[in-house]
């Protein structure tokens, strides 16, 4: 199995796509992020990585909190967009006629239609150069009744989807479950 | 679209299934990591959150290098059976018939069966609480001849996959192409 290398990258498979929101100068704005997720269990933090130059990077710095809201795919066009339009020349909001609501921490703007919505409150602030790494405590969890089976989160209602950027930049639907987790890992034990 | 709040969690869609690896006493070892990424551009750098008790978390503080190898579908059972067994009880190279090679940093172990293996040096750590997190910069990327297309990296041989727990803990493939990215928004534009 040959192997080639080039050079230092930011090659990882899969990335989610999230849109990132927080309030600019008092206005909800949100943004497309696929370097986020989750960091810590106990307490629940998430991280999401900005680039400094960013509308978004602003909000949060203004307000130190952020939200983590999570699409599904029939709202691919608006995350798009969201990520190619800065919100200080647009108001994304209003293009993609998204409801905007708030919870307990009252300035991270959360999106109705994104089935899951994250509250988060900065709890460290790295600068790693091109881009600041916000660490938040998630304060709140806000998720659409009509994602859950059984009272509980259903991925094939809530119907995520990934970016990946090779060959081509594109976002992916999840397909095929391959196995269950913490399972089929015992066939080997 | 009625929503419920569930309170603090750790739901983020979709969270790859990666293996991060270190050396521990000398030893090459290597756990599933689905709270991973990409956290900075220039330079390029990654980030992994290791629950403080595990054996790979005494690898990356011993030598302050750790690796993020991309699994494919087909080590989806060797996937799973790193996340399940401690490395302080089993040699799990020889269990999953790792082929592990080092690159530059030299104490950074890598699977050459993984299409994609980054080596990264220690660069931050944050102590959340359950987890450490470990920012990394990536100082080489190694990836397998077989993935590329035309000369560049192709996802549809890579073949990675994502961990999902609602509503079971299992591992799922990637599916269709939903859009363009940086295309599809325009037309919101």
């Amino acid at each position: 199995m040959a192997k080639i290398k080039i050079g230092p990258s930011t090659k990882i498979y899969p990335m989610p796509a999230l849109l990132v929101g927080a309030n600019v100068d008092g206005k909800p704005n949100f943004m497309t992020v696929a370097w986020g997720g989750i960091v810590n269990a106990d307490p629940p933090m998430a991280a999401v990585a900005i680039r400094t130059s960013r509308h978004t990077h602003k909000g949060i710095s203004q307000n130190r909190t952020f939200s983590v809201n999570v699409p599904s795919t029939d709202l691919v066009k608006e995350t798009d967009y969201c990520g190619i339009t800065s919100g200080a020349k647009a108001d994304k909001v209003e293009v993609c006629q998204f409801k905007v609501f708030y919870g307990k921490l009252g300035t991270a703007p959360l999106i109705e239609q994104c089935p899951i919505n994250l509250e988060c409150k900065v709890a460290h602030v790295l600068e790693l150069g091109s881009h600041t790494l916000f660490v938040g405590k998630i304060e709140e969890t806000h998720v659409s009744e009509h994602c859950l089976t059984a009272g509980k989160l259903d991925v094939s209602k809530i119907k995520p989807f990934a970016y990946i950027s090779e060959p081509a930049q594109q976002y992916l639907a999840l397909g095929e479950v391959l196995a269950k987790a913490f399972r089929i890992g015992l066939e080997l034990k």
